[in-house]
């Protein structure tokens, strides 16, 4: 079920064997995305309408925050053309296989395991010129083919927008629970309407509404500015009577951390980002524990 | 051609005519849009391997700025799950439709018409929730079926990654030459790599790539902050042997321009984004002209 290489699941995944091989294939599959699933308890899908909005940022420090909390935690990079995971959780090796040909994910510290298409390519630059099939075959086996073991939270990072990425993810994992991630500027929100959208009409249950890239102190005099206007999380989500998660404030330690490959939850806890986002985990698990 | 509405145009891709009518259809189209590109002098396709870096800003305001200087420039959003042309525009109205059914596109002063789908929505917060060839079609329609006339420039705005739509966008309009939009920090520049490695796998001529949201002087003590760290954009394209098009400071103006309607190129000539991007454009423009 795994592919050795990403041209080797690419071809795959273009090919045409009989049907009635390609029906097994399926059937089997299917049979292992659904065991994996059974050993995981609680999936949160991260998703934005636009992207930069910090979905990323929010997944891993959601998932280091949960590991760090002692949950045994997942974190999945479905994000394929542009995945940032790997970058920003410091993994630099390709993943391992293991002997029953199942991928094993990187474990960092006690708790955590990730996985990202990034992992998998020798050529870290090389572009992922793939058409929707071939996108949701990869997540499938992400889920499937992938030796997630017990898991309290697998965390799910999408790429922006309601393509065929985050339709792949709800038609596979139909009881993820959302968080949408969004910044407080009307550009940006004009998407979150879009996402709320999504989930409505695919009926997937959201946990709330984060407002990421908030007000941000200015390190030389201290004085607050609104980079991206402030506000409009809370108001969106009480327009759409949905919860409010949260304000995030704009925080280059986030950045600084991001390219270092450390959540900046667990690299400076004490920054206005890493105390903002203790009160987003704490509204997220106290919903679902 | 032209579909009354979007689910229309949904149905149409989902359904099965007979072969040879379906192969009639889609020579008509592929005439329609050879005959719409004859009529268009330059194609520029801006991209970016990360949401967020400010792509669709840029396209609006290339566009706006080559229309400012008396070219005939269409405007065209393909990103179809958060377009933010419309908005960034001030675009409010439905299009209209021609008597021989072809989309007119929005007009904006003399020289400068604008397409996108949010233009073709009853309800704009509802989501395209659509796969790949869902994409592939409309995209198609938006150069076949859109009168756009006799144009100097076309600047089409995609979504960030490599999937569907920018696969999409390059076969159809082959001879487009891509601008490529990053940020400074380097879980941006990694995504701009695959970007540039599509460009060179797709044999799409690049102009050159554009820093976007650089320093920023804050408002209060005018310090410089680097927000996402600085010149990692033209470093890239150093190393990358491609031309670097301009750094733009990162401007809350563009935040309050881009939710107003009003590109910051018009609505304030004298911002630092418009100084710093009037410098691109001559970057881009001298290539072509």
């Amino acid at each position: 079920m795994l592919y050795d290489s990403v041209d080797q699941a690419k071809n795959k995944s273009a090919g045409c064997p009989s049907q009635n091989q390609q029906a097994r294939q399926q059937q089997q599959q299917e049979e292992m995305i659904k065991k994996s699933l059974s050993r995981i308890k609680h999936k949160i899908f991260v998703l934005s309408g636009k992207g930069g909005v910090g979905k990323s940022s929010v997944s891993a420090n959601l998932a280091a925050s949960l590991a760090e909390k002692g949950y045994m935690t997942g974190l999945m990079d479905v994000d394929l053309h542009g995945p940032s995971i790997a970058q920003m959780m410091g993994m630099k090796d390709l993943l391992d296989v293991s002997s029953d040909q199942k991928l094993l994910p990187k474990k960092i510290g006690d708790n955590l395991k990730v996985v990202s298409i990034q992992a998998l390519m020798q050529d870290k630059d090389q572009a992922i010129i793939w058409r929707g099939p071939a996108k949701t075959g990869m997540i499938k086996q992400f889920i499937g083919s992938v030796e997630w073991g017990d898991l309290d939270f697998l965390v799910i990072d999408a790429p922006p927008g309601t393509g065929d990425e985050p339709i792949s993810v709800v038609q596979t994992i139909p009881e993820a629970k959302a968080v949408i991630v969004t910044t407080p500027q009307e550009v940006a929100l004009a998407d979150v309407r879009k996402s709320i959208s999504f989930c409505k009409t695919v009926k997937m249950e959201t946990l709330g509404i984060v407002e990421n890239m908030g007000a941000f102190k200015c390190p030389h005099c201290n004085e607050v500015i609104e980079l991206f206007k402030s506000g409009g999380g809370s108001m969106t989500a009480k327009k759409e009577g949905l919860k409010f998660l949260g304000s995030i404030p704009f925080d280059t330690a986030v950045v600084k951390s991001g390219d270092e490959g450390v959540p900046v939850v667990i690299q400076d806890k004490n920054s206005t980002f890493s105390l903002a986002f203790k009160e987003v985990v704490d509204n997220i698990t106290k919903q679902l524990i």
